[in-house]
């Protein structure tokens, strides 16, 4: 959803990636082509992916490319890319969530940079969508860090509430580049047609970012998104991100961190 | 080295102890009992030992007996304990080291609690007491993530002298409980009487503290240390570290962080 | 449930503990004081615990006591030290399976010594126990590798199901110092009276071995085992399995690996 | 070196790749186009690279194409993919080693496949072509799991020297796509023209193949090697390998495992 600032025409949305899930010798994603097309990034904490030394590249890339700094923590499984649910005790995670926000803060701040913003990765993004108690061990996590940090999570979902409900300032994400079910949620990736083509994700950026919704099998699914995510690890991240921004300026929206 | 305050006979250390080095579901040392008894604990930060559930844990345990919390930060090694020298970048190694103590960072400030001193761990400390490259990269990394930190390092050793000559505050640090060389290194673990037992240990102590001194076959060595450590992670650690408390006590020698 | 042997009273168990369960630096049980009182050992992996080189120690120690060798392998996740569920595709598990219980099997032939049985590990056999899709990955992971190695389950299990289904030999357990439910599960961890003291635990091996049967509340739950086992992380490891010994041995039964 | 069979023309030489380098959700080569050009691989064991998923994969293609299979193990580093060294006391190398290929052993096995050869990486085959004591406890392990795996190491290499003292069959391996200096090391990675063109590593091969010497600053080295090595990490690896292999075939060599 746009905020129309002044009232007149021009727009503005937030356009965002998960960057930095490189690790050691392997890399993922072409950040140097992707963090430019972006306002702001996410970037992966060491545990599902991205060793510091990749952290501290990332951070350097979204400074000079002036966008903002946000984490991604994930479920601590390197193999699995924190794709896969671990059933973790909440002290566990809490301290997880804690001590992945804090080693990416270290490393930002030491190039004299500050995070913005918190976005959980993968099955940690997904089951918090829906599951209350680990959205609230999820916020809760964050305001005993830094209540300061913004929370982005799933327009509608349980994670955006539990951190309304913990005091956090929250930011709704909608998906540029994923088709939704008429219900408001994505497609599982296992079926037809889940991921768009360039194309389309240009122009169903457009239709949430000016008009708060989507198209669902034909029917319109309102999506109140204050962000829009295009996916960094995709092997067509890059175009993607670019139709994404030609469609957006085309439609007279502005990309612009909050 | 111990503060003459105000011009009368009361003295003061800092006693420190390695903690936190727990992992999963192994515990390593008995941190319950050894942290009431020091003045400053070094935690280690996940890499090698220590997961983030053990930080909150042991800072928790800091907080409650009122410690200075310093972060341990080590060669990224779990199987190795970060006693295996590990040829990494400087580059690599900066950035593990600004992750790791901002692991601990963060888990602490969640804690109210600050991080007040560094002491790197294992195969990096000892290698970083001789070698002036890998003391200016760890300096370095400190200079760059927080300045204020102070780094304690083996008395007289590359590390310190690398702190002092990238402007941090620095602490010599001596060992109640292991033997010197009449050159004021520590003789090797695998040498007969390395390890001290508690009672000598206690003396070491006083002598280190009051007089700036220690013996090593039978002549005197100089160690002008603002800290003495007592290890967590020997069978005898608290009895050591009980037996220190006491000599320094009947000495007249306070225990205090500086 | 024992073996009489020619038709006189003479009867026989298997006994095992999981062993092998340090990793680096961290020891968990008293291996060498617990394998000489048990008939077969799980000696874990390197997934969930077991570095290679404790996993070439233990096999030493089994080796040096005659007691038959098994893998255990579990969940690839030391710091839950494989108990909590990962949600892995089956073709992940059963490669992670044939490679743990390979590991361990070149570490027992460089010594001259095979692998008889396997035993999942933790959240890995509590869930096989129940879930008979999982089962069946399990069985037949070992029946790609070796068909010759004996599947060991909880009695009345899934996982045993899944084993004779796929033409392997099995071997159901029971737990000397675990208590049981009226339907024939083990009492839940955290519940009380969850853990039996020694002495309950020698008179519950004996009533397994010789009747078939345990005591749940008051009423007898028929137990149908071929191996009993004694937890070997539990602090009072070996006082228990010197118990159990013990009064197997008043009992007339033999320890002794099928 | 060529074997000439019979004493006719036609020649033969065995060209081997580093695969399986993958690991979890990133991807390292090309191997499936890689494979087919080969006639013998070296697959990563999980330690620096390569998780039994991708392992059991990359056995599959191996297997499908008809190349002999060897093991490629390494370091325990991901992060630093097995290229730095860590000073591992030789119990913990040994059990390593033996873990590791123990594990691929059995995923082969599982497939129907046997491992004929074992060839270290990275740091360790580096360090091993220089120190006699790390390539006797390569060779020690090797020959303690199984004394019929042949052992690969760099043509006139202390790896190899070991091997042969220990009574193992060893294989001398030259490289297609590095340039050598006249003392018959590679030259450094970091200097100049170290990596060869595709053009020029066909040429390499050819008279090393052919004639047992390659060109090093204008002079000619001996080269006795019994393989050839590719590099499957390289972006260039399969243009490189289709140019080794057609330069072969016109020079009349044919590429077969021994």
């Amino acid at each position: 959803m746009v905020s129309a600032e002044g009232g007149g025409s021009r727009r503005q949305i937030d356009l965002n990636a998960d960057v930095g899930e490189s690790f050691g010798p392997w890399t993922m994603g072409d950040d140097e082509r992707l963090i430019p097309l972006v306002s702001s990034v996410n970037i992966a904490c060491g545990a599902h992916a991205g060793d510091p030394a990749t952290m501290a590249r990332t951070v350097a890339l979204a400074v000079a490319h002036g966008v903002a700094i946000g984490a991604h923590p994930g479920y601590p499984d390197l193999a699995g890319f924190g794709r896969r649910e671990i059933d973790m005790s909440a002290a566990d995670l809490e301290a997880s969530l804690i001590a992945q926000i804090g080693a990416l803060e270290a490393i930002a701040r030491s190039q004299g940079a500050a995070l913005r913003h918190v976005k959980p990765h993968g099955a940690l993004y997904n089951r918090a969508a829906r599951d209350a108690i680990l959205a609230a061990t999820i916020a809760g996590a964050i305001v005993r860090l830094d209540r300061r940090l913004v929370l982005v999570g799933l327009a509608g979902s349980a994670l955006l509430a539990a951190g309304r409900a913990a005091g956090l300032d929250v930011r709704a994400e909608g998906f540029a580049d994923r088709a939704y079910e008429p219900d408001g949620t994505l497609r599982d990736r296992r079926r037809d047609r889940a991921v768009l083509e360039p194309a389309a994700a240009g122009a169903q950026a457009v239709t949430i970012a000016r008009d708060g919704r989507a198209a669902a099998d034909g029917a319109a699914v309102a999506i109140a998104a204050e962000t829009i995510c295009v996916h960094g690890d995709a092997p067509a991240a890059v175009a993607t991100a670019t139709a994404v921004r030609t469609a957006l300026a085309e439609a007279g929206i502005d990309v612009r961190a909050p």
